[in-house]
């Protein structure tokens, strides 16, 4: 957009704001265009606030956050090179404090941090873009939930999935992580575009993807008009192991029945899959390992179990691994090499290879990041169902 | 929470932040919870910002910005009396820079601007709460849009939609407004839940509701990797008209035909509706009454048509009013009495009361918000396809 544009615009927005100061009302016209992908595969960031002191740019592709510079009419920019194609997060720091770019209707949906994305495109285009290929759909749904509460799901069902009334799928159920949502996996992870993809493409086979919210007692405290219960002080303590047992309750009890009597699936340990980031990612392993006659799939991204919480609760997993191995048509570690899980994640594997229980690992670059998570569900969906 | 258990929390948060420094990190733990409903129905909103100079809680609930107050910790905060029960959109102005709610995940969907939401609740529970009602699910879909584009769309179903395959229901076609998304009638106007619970007392008719994108030539210049064009410059130029006749092409050529296509509509004027807000609401107008064999419903918030575009596109609606007045089985308009669109409403309808024209209105308090908007979407439901 040419800085003349720029200039009309913000003056078409000023007179909107004068002529409608009766009631809050959004200015009109798009006179900031932000994040703005440009011919040169450079991206230029910006943010209008004219009486700003200092703007700098924070996002996952910087190393550390970028000073942005100020124009004449009060418009903070800077244009970034040599960004990996790929989707980030990123914010503004305004004087210190973070926003989201008002610009950018893409956001990361959680509920503790407020960010927005930017995807860089690549060509050819990247497993998660949007391509001219048949598409799945998204559906948000309600199902009763633990302790007489509403639970909430997104699922994703493949591309043709109404067209052949007698065709059953398989079943995914995806979890994503501390303070994300059931909405993170779709909105963040693009889970519904890598898949529509890879089926595309055949190199996944079609099945139905489900992904619950992953905190059932900050539900209950919700709905029941409590507060929220604060999270637990650790990974894999007492009360983090009590929320997962309620996590694994509410899934096998009711969200999996609410699912095969709504959807078209394919009912059977073998037509099942479970994974999960993160938080998700210690749910899925509890979940599975606690449930071996419902999923025969594992896929646990950035996560792990510590070695005394088998010892405890999953001896059954370790004591007869020729058992596990024969059961799981899958077990699947994924995690990056800086990510601040990465040495449980490896002590993790080197206790199950010591068990002599089977699986398949993949360590990519970078950290704790959805970026990975997006690696990591196009590489497993691939794998799945086979 | 208690004062205690928010230290607590935060402790558990710097520790989480030191440990994890390497990589880009969300904190744990609820350490500030906002909007907080308490008992006594008033609402509290913090903000955690320890080296903030000023912050101030700007809603649609509020007149004006009210002081936050800090507290020892750092978490500035305020509590709000007297709020009329409704979902309202707002904001923290920290030291003059507007931030969304970092610990509310319930927000606004939009191009150009950032709000969260707060739902105040009532007791009988308000026509938008979720209750434990038969719940309608949503949909996010694309379709093959203008100049070979993938459009978006959200769609409602109503309750046991996938029960019985061979039934057929109408379809209201549901426009929002200036830089609103595909979203916004879903996440802020709560149309499913609207739906869910006037279906379930037997006051709306099942339907399916279809939430188009409304700026198609966004969406052209998106994926075709141009920049944004700006916005109209005025509501009814020539400008605005040409990029709504581009939204009429497209809603008739190819999103009505995807939808019957694939959902099971009823697939006659008489079994479709169309409503919208604001641009949408011009939209609604242009559209309809460009494709009176298309549309038998019209819903029309907060919005209206100019005399002189009236005069020079659409003579044949007034010229012969008992052909218009048989045609249309309802022509609702509904505005607030301090929307800075109500003077032109007025003068809309005064127009078609002068040429005949049937119609119904509502004029309630209030300005040119979503709280009016769903107020209207509950009354005109009520209406349709009866």
């Amino acid at each position: 957009m040419s800085k003349k544009l720029f200039i009309l615009s913000l003056l078409v927005w000023a007179v909107g704001c004068f002529s409608h100061a009766v009631v809050a009302q959004p200015p009109r016209g798009p006179f900031v265009v932000s994040p703005q992908i440009n011919s040169d595969k450079t991206v230029t960031f910006r943010y209008l606030a004219p009486s700003a002191k200092e703007v700098k740019l924070s996002g996952q592709f910087l190393k550390s956050p970028m000073e942005m510079v100020k124009d004449s009419i009060g418009i903070w920019s800077v244009t970034v090179s040599n960004i990996k194609p790929d989707i980030y997060p990123y914010s503004f720091q305004v004087d210190g404090v973070t926003v989201m770019d008002p610009a950018n209707v893409s956001f990361f949906p959680n509920e503790r941090f407020k960010a927005s994305l930017v995807d860089v495109p690549d060509n050819p285009p990247l497993i998660h873009a949007l391509q001219n290929v048949p598409h799945g759909t998204i559906t948000y749904e309600y199902y009763p939930s633990v302790e007489g509460t509403t639970g909430s799901v997104v699922v994703y069902t493949p591309p043709n999935y109404d067209k052949d009334a007698s065709k059953k799928y398989p079943v995914f159920y995806l979890i994503s992580g501390t303070t994300d949502t059931e909405e993170t996996f779709f909105k963040v992870g693009r889970t519904n575009l890598i898949l529509d993809n890879l089926i595309a493409e055949g190199k996944a086979k079609p099945m139905i993807v489900v992904m619950p919210y992953g905190n059932p007692m900050a539900k209950i405290a919700e709905q029941k008009g409590r507060s929220k219960p604060a999270d637990p002080t650790s990974r894999d303590g007492a009360d983090a192991v009590n929320r997962a047992k309620l996590f694994e309750v509410d899934l096998v009890s009711n969200l999996i029945p609410y699912i095969e009597k709504n959807y078209r699936t394919l009912n059977n340990r073998e037509n099942r899959a479970i994974g999960g980031f993160s938080r998700g990612g210690g749910q899925t392993l509890r979940t599975a390992f606690g449930n071996m006659d419902k999923f025969a799939w594992i896929c646990c991204y950035s996560s792990y179990l510590s070695t005394s919480e088998m010892e405890s609760n999953f001896k059954s997993i370790t004591e007869k691994p020729e058992n596990t191995n024969k059961q799981l048509k899958l077990f699947w570690i994924g995690v990056g090499d800086e990510d601040f899980l990465y040495k449980g994640t490896v002590e993790f594997m080197d206790y199950l290879k010591a068990k002599k229980v089977n699986y398949k690992s993949l360590i990519t670059p970078g950290g704790h990041t959805w970026m990975n998570v997006k690696t990591y569900v196009a590489e497993t969906a691939q794998l799945l169902f086979r």
